[in-house]
């Protein structure tokens, strides 16, 4: 073995065909492969690795990034670098339920990065990677170098016409394939609509608590944040006409309030219409998640209400299919179409065929359909599980908000606890929780955790998980 | 047949379990393979059709936009819609080459998009697809839970690490996997870099001719641009001394000058890098095509000459593997890294993974340095055979620059022929070109054509190409 115990490490070959960082980095997955190195064993900091061998410090930079990347090591600031201390023999993930998970060959050691509760996360359990290997495969296989240039700006035409048809039977909205824009991601699209509805200087109504990249994003590009509270209801749309009747803009939630969980009532609705036609103001509907409602049938969006081309509705692929597609996308009003036509071809050049392609060939064979109907009843399901399993650890300390859709709880810490304090230290443990607290602007909300269900397989998984949590009280 | 020869069509089925828009698109695609309807045969109108039908007019563009969009109908404006006149039962593109190209079962009409000439194209028709198309079914064959959750912002580590390594050996630029962005194309790197580094009234020193996307995109962002002109070695600095000295920075095409290909001389970088160092300046360099050099070996980037941390280096996977990918990749000073990953995370959410994990395979197995020599020598022929084919043409009509890399020749019109009138009647036949003066900022280029060479796989067919444009002259 080439890797000592200690972490030292044997002098390099420099006549081999492969580079120094990868000499570094076989050494090492080899040593912790073979158990010479163990996990939570120490290794040498890359500045003392550099000293040591007399290479370039970008080297072993590259190595340990590599080691890294694949989860064989940590870098734990002050304490050094370690041998990840959660590397066991790769076992598949969580319990294979609609589809059987494929057997792969890949690296035996790796971390699973997925944290309980971590929120916008849909069940990546039972998402149907069998099909959608098969679909991808034939996809590339049919790649002929008119898929290889570049690709239409706005989104693959087929690929406009599937979100077409899916939003007017799903979320009841009326568009023509030339209104939907391809995107990369829900940031995206608001970058997008900022660059081209708004200015430096603008107001934008927010709801208070809202998702904070909205408003990170805005703040970016020099636009002032009105925000505006929530009740019952949704958005309080009467605060907004006294506070700022003038704002050029309101970004709204209204199938499920991001994180609250209300839906925007009808007056409501309504009421934002009118000032907005009356104003030309503009609307950003962001429909993360309308497809999740457990109670009822889902509510049609804001957007099918829309007379007056007044809304933007910006939809995604992350929380239906899964995040990592990094493909959404936005409808616009017809008067807009040129000029979103324009500014896309200024600052990006569209999304890669292939993810298009795929996703496509996805909805077009009735498989999307068929996966956000069973994750609708899963996630029925799943709520219900880890409701009653996080109840009856915790409920002495926490209350949980009863809500009609969305993938996360709301738990209301009872007295004077910080929300803060407990996620920090459930992050330490290695359990994800974002906090009420910090998705509010000048809200006092109280103190609460918001806890994604999605992938909480069963009522004791929640009960596990609450026993962690409670440990940590 | 539910398609008459006239384009009238038969009532539809209310109770088949494919939407109104699917049947229409069935009906003409079927019309059209059987050959009732014939390329150039007019059928009616959106508007004429939803009439006809009583159905929603969205449904029935639903319908067009998806023949349009998979080649079978084109819309002519005033003249109506008609069936692809170009329509042809589907053949290979060009002579496969370096690879077999792999048989497909597609629909088996449809319409080549490349045009000859197409700027920033590279050589299509001889890309290992197979192998590519292994490496992607491996990929998504491997694809876990934690792959499926959202990417790392700035790219997958194990690509950054692998372009961080080419870098190193291919352009002489040494620096850490952290300092590489991974970006979905250039429009998006200059994006990120003008949020991060510039602000609204900055001066921006560019070059004349140059890149039309990206002062169109600075201009967009409310920066100034100070257009400086080239000669025989690059980019005149002295100018841009003189007339901004105190510009924020500079966008530079070192390698080959973006569109004349000269190569900036090494006093003019060290007259560059010394501006910058001096006066907090940032150098932008546009590596778009350094890989191809062909009378001598690639020049090492401006970016290895960099001591002081003021060179933004960006490349990009859209000329070396295909566009359509949606890849490209930015190196920054150490000193920018925690800035780009706090903007990075605002404005988009990282690129899809699993194109990226095809990307790090391919380099990771070798692919990717063989193509590019390959590539490398098969430019150098297509160049020599293409700029032989057109001067044996259009000789007396223009002449052809001597050039020592890039992928386009630059042909220069003789008299005072418009270089903008050519160009709109080659569109009109097919024939892309772009046009020098389009480039031009505010320097007097005499009329010229960039005509890419990437995809003219021989004299005889440069010849041919020839021959369409003088009819047209």
């Amino acid at each position: 073995m080439s890797v000592a115990k200690t972490g030292k490490i044997s002098p390099l070959d420099p006549s081999a065909a492969e580079p120094f960082y990868r000499q570094i980095y076989d050494r090492f997955r080899g040593a912790i492969a073979s158990g010479v190195l163990n996990p939570g064993d120490r290794i040498p900091s890359a500045r003392a690795l550099t000293k040591e061998l007399g290479l370039a410090r970008g080297t072993i930079e590259a190595a340990y990034s590599l080691l890294a990347a694949e989860g064989y090591i940590q870098a734990r600031g002050q304490a050094g670098t370690i041998v990840s201390p959660d590397l066991k023999p790769r076992t598949p993930v969580a319990a294979p339920m609609l589809e059987t998970i494929h057997s792969i060959a890949l690296p035996s050691f790796r971390p699973d990065s997925i944290m309980p509760f971590q929120m916008g996360l849909p069940a990546l359990d039972v998402f149907p990677r069998k099909i959608w290997a098969r679909l991808s495969a034939r996809s590339v296989r049919a790649m002929q170098p008119s898929d290889m240039t570049h690709p239409a700006i706005a989104g693959l035409p087929a690929l406009r016409v599937q979100i077409a048809a899916y939003l007017q039977v799903s979320r009841g909205i009326i568009c023509s394939p030339s209104q939907v824009f391809v995107t990369s991601g829900y940031r995206h699209t608001i970058a997008l609509i900022a660059h081209v509805v708004l200015k430096a200087g603008d107001r934008v109504w927010l709801e208070d608590p809202g998702y904070p990249p909205t408003r990170e994003l805005l703040k970016h590009m020099n636009i002032t944040a009105v925000p505006l509270p929530i009740d019952g209801e949704g958005m309080v749309v009467a605060d907004g006409l006294k506070a700022a009747p003038r704002a050029r803009a309101a970004v709204v939630t209204p199938a499920h309030q991001s994180p609250l969980c209300v839906s925007l009532s009808l007056p409501r609705r309504l009421a934002l219409l009118d000032w907005a036609s009356r104003n030309k103001a503009w609307i950003i509907e962001d429909d993360y998640d309308g497809e999740y409602r457990y109670v009822s049938r889902p509510l049609p969006a804001l957007k099918s209400l829309d007379r007056d081309g007044r809304v933007l509705y910006s939809g995604t692929f992350s929380k239906v299919l899964f995040p990592s597609l990094r493909l959404a996308y936005l409808v616009v009003p017809e008067t807009l179409v040129e000029q979103f036509e324009q500014t896309m071809n200024l600052l990006a050049a569209g999304s890669p065929q292939l993810t298009q392609a795929i996703i496509t060939a996805f909805i077009t064979e009735g498989h999307f359909a068929r996966h956000i109907q069973r994750m609708r009843k899963l996630y029925a399901v799943r709520r219900d599980a880890t409701a009653a399993g996080l109840e009856s650890v915790l409920g002495q300390h926490m209350r949980i908000d009863a809500q009609p859709g969305g993938m996360h709880l709301i738990l209301r810490l009872r007295g004077r606890r910080s929300d803060r304090r407990l996620a920090a230290r459930m992050k330490e443990e290695g359990l994800f929780a974002d906090v009420l607290s910090e998705w509010s602007i000048q809200c006092e909300e109280a103190s609460a955790l918001l806890l994604n269900f999605t992938n909480v397989e069963s009522q004791r998984t929640a009960e596990n998980l609450g026993r962690r949590i409670l440990k940590l009280m």
